[in-house]
């Protein structure tokens, strides 16, 4: 075991403060992460704040994180200590359930252990995240971070970025796809440039117009606000309609903007049930899903994606003591687009 | 012109009685048809009896339509005269709009036309249906009856079997597929035969235990009766869902018994809309979907399939004068599995 400094909040709904964490000892398989950097997640905010009710304390969150590995297990054939590796949102999962066996690790059926929060299978003790100096973790929920990505702008993609790449590859986004992004925020800003990386005609559907030119710069060809409706020329326009926004929305209007098999996928997780006349579906075969996060070879694969591209988060690096004052920020959309914490600062 | 005799309503939610129509001069891609069979569909019986509003009058339905070629427009090289034939829902589409590009035609932007009771889109005269002795339809929306296929047992796969098929391989059903088949019926037994001749394993879900057996001699592997509720050990069973029916479901608890990509597909039309929690989707990237009838290439390929396996519906002959009783056993669900006249009692 080995004591680390972490910030993490010492009871329900407290401010984030500095506390101390433990770290296991190495299992064979393993890997011990120095971080460097860590992103903060909306579901940070959501779980740290009470919204999604009480846990255990004290609680360190973090699921975006990047950092050297500076040991691993006795059976790691993978990493090497001294590589760039990154953690996202799950550390492991049953293995065995039919999602498991597809790789399709985020819908294990027994529920994934998230990063933290959850409880080791093997210890029950609960799990720690990335807002540390260290962090251990099975090698196969390691993914490597490409060089060439910048490290701290590479951690909002260990969440953002494959929760918006998984459900893009799945509908089959390629040239010409005709994609809209609902929402620009942390996960929509990576999902435009992702989108329009794989050739898409990219829509962003924003509340305001105060991010219209962020949209054009990364890669958009239109920017809609919702505040003035739905423009009814976009109705049976798109083939992907990604929701990242956690708000109630109108589920019909935005179906009738799909065209023959347009799919819309929920991302964000709103209160009310999702609702549509039965028209909306089987005029123009019409889908309506939804998609949490992604697998760890897919992983991989968007951050492979993202490198040969140049993908990266639109940051604002912070220390730690900023934490609060950043999830006040970001609770007020008023980040461009994604706080990065410098691990050195813990 | 022609003057054909045929069976249809004089008026507003009146019965059936005998009428004569007229049927056009053939256009030079015009097929003209001599019908022996016609299947009588839900359909036929919410439009007759005026669940979905007024329409122009007399009014001929019938869309399940199977004759022999007596006559070809100059221009028409698919069909020759002699040949069996079938007509189903559409005979006629816009062409141009993107599903119809696809050859997606049920699903025309503009609207398809619809075998009775819409416009034709030359002359603006209302399409009369298959309850008749003739029809003439353009070339395009023609297909052939395979040898082999009882004509009178393949007038429904017109209808009922385009509408399971389509979605069937659209969600691209092969063996070890878990199909769910809700309602058995027109359509629901058509789909068990289909499903299960593509190697799905096959589970029926009926409102009673009355056409078990039948479930399990058309090829299911189980039958549900959802009078005592669904069963827990089906939850996240399946990877297709047709729903058959349009009685309001309850739409989460169906999500429930798809497992990992699984879909829900409407093909009937309830009045509600469809709602459920966000999580149903999310959880397992499940999908809610809709599907209309198919394409005329689809259809022919349907048949093809439906004669090399040798499938047709179940049916009941009946003559011309006992149309409105027949109507009144089919809303009762007392018909094993669709009713067809006899063209020649017209």
């Amino acid at each position: 075991m080995s004591t680390v400094r972490a910030w993490g909040t010492p009871g329900f709904a407290q401010p984030l403060e500095p506390v101390t964490i433990e770290r296991r000892e190495l299992r064979a398989d393993d890997v011990r992460i120095r971080i460097e950097f860590a992103g903060i997640c909306h579901s940070d905010i959501h779980t740290m704040r009470g919204d999604w009710g009480e846990r255990a304390y004290p609680l360190v969150p973090g699921h975006e994180i990047v950092g050297i590995v500076d040991a691993v297990g006795a059976e790691v054939t993978t990493f090497r200590v001294g590589e760039r590796v990154g953690v996202g949102c799950f550390v492991d999962s049953c293995g065995t359930c039919h999602p498991c066996e597809l790789g399709e690790i985020s819908y294990c059926e027994e529920g994934p252990t998230v990063t933290y929060g959850g409880l080791d299978r093997a210890t029950g003790e609960v799990t720690q995240g990335g807002y540390s100096q260290e962090i251990v973790v099975r090698e196969a929920f390691v993914v490597r971070i490409p060089e060439g990505l910048d490290p701290a702008a590479a951690a909002p993609l260990l969440c953002a970025g494959i929760t918006t790449y998984s459900p893009l590859r799945h509908w089959g986004v390629g040239p010409g796809t005709r994609v809209g992004i609902i929402g620009m925020g942390g996960l929509g800003h990576v999902g435009v440039k992702i989108a329009a990386a794989m050739g898409a005609e990219v829509t962003v559907f924003s509340h305001s117009t105060a991010k219209r030119d962020d949209a054009l710069r990364f890669g958009a060809v239109r920017h809609i606000s919702t505040a003035d409706g739905l423009p009814e020329e976009l109705h049976r326009h798109f083939d992907l309609l990604l929701n990242t926004v956690s708000v109630d929305l109108d589920t019909a209007a935005c179906l009738e903007l799909l065209r023959f098999d347009g799919a819309l996928v929920q991302l964000g997780l709103p209160g009310a049930p999702l609702a549509a006349p039965v028209r909306m579906f089987t005029q123009a075969r019409r889908s309506l899903s939804g998609s949490l996060v992604g697998g760890i070879r897919e992983t991989q694969e968007m951050l492979d994606f993202c490198a040969a591209h140049g993908i990266t988060a639109d940051i604002e690096l912070i220390d730690a003591p900023f934490i609060n004052e950043a999830y006040d920020r970001t609770i007020a959309s008023d980040v461009r687009y994604r706080f990065v914490i410098d691990a050195a600062t813990f």
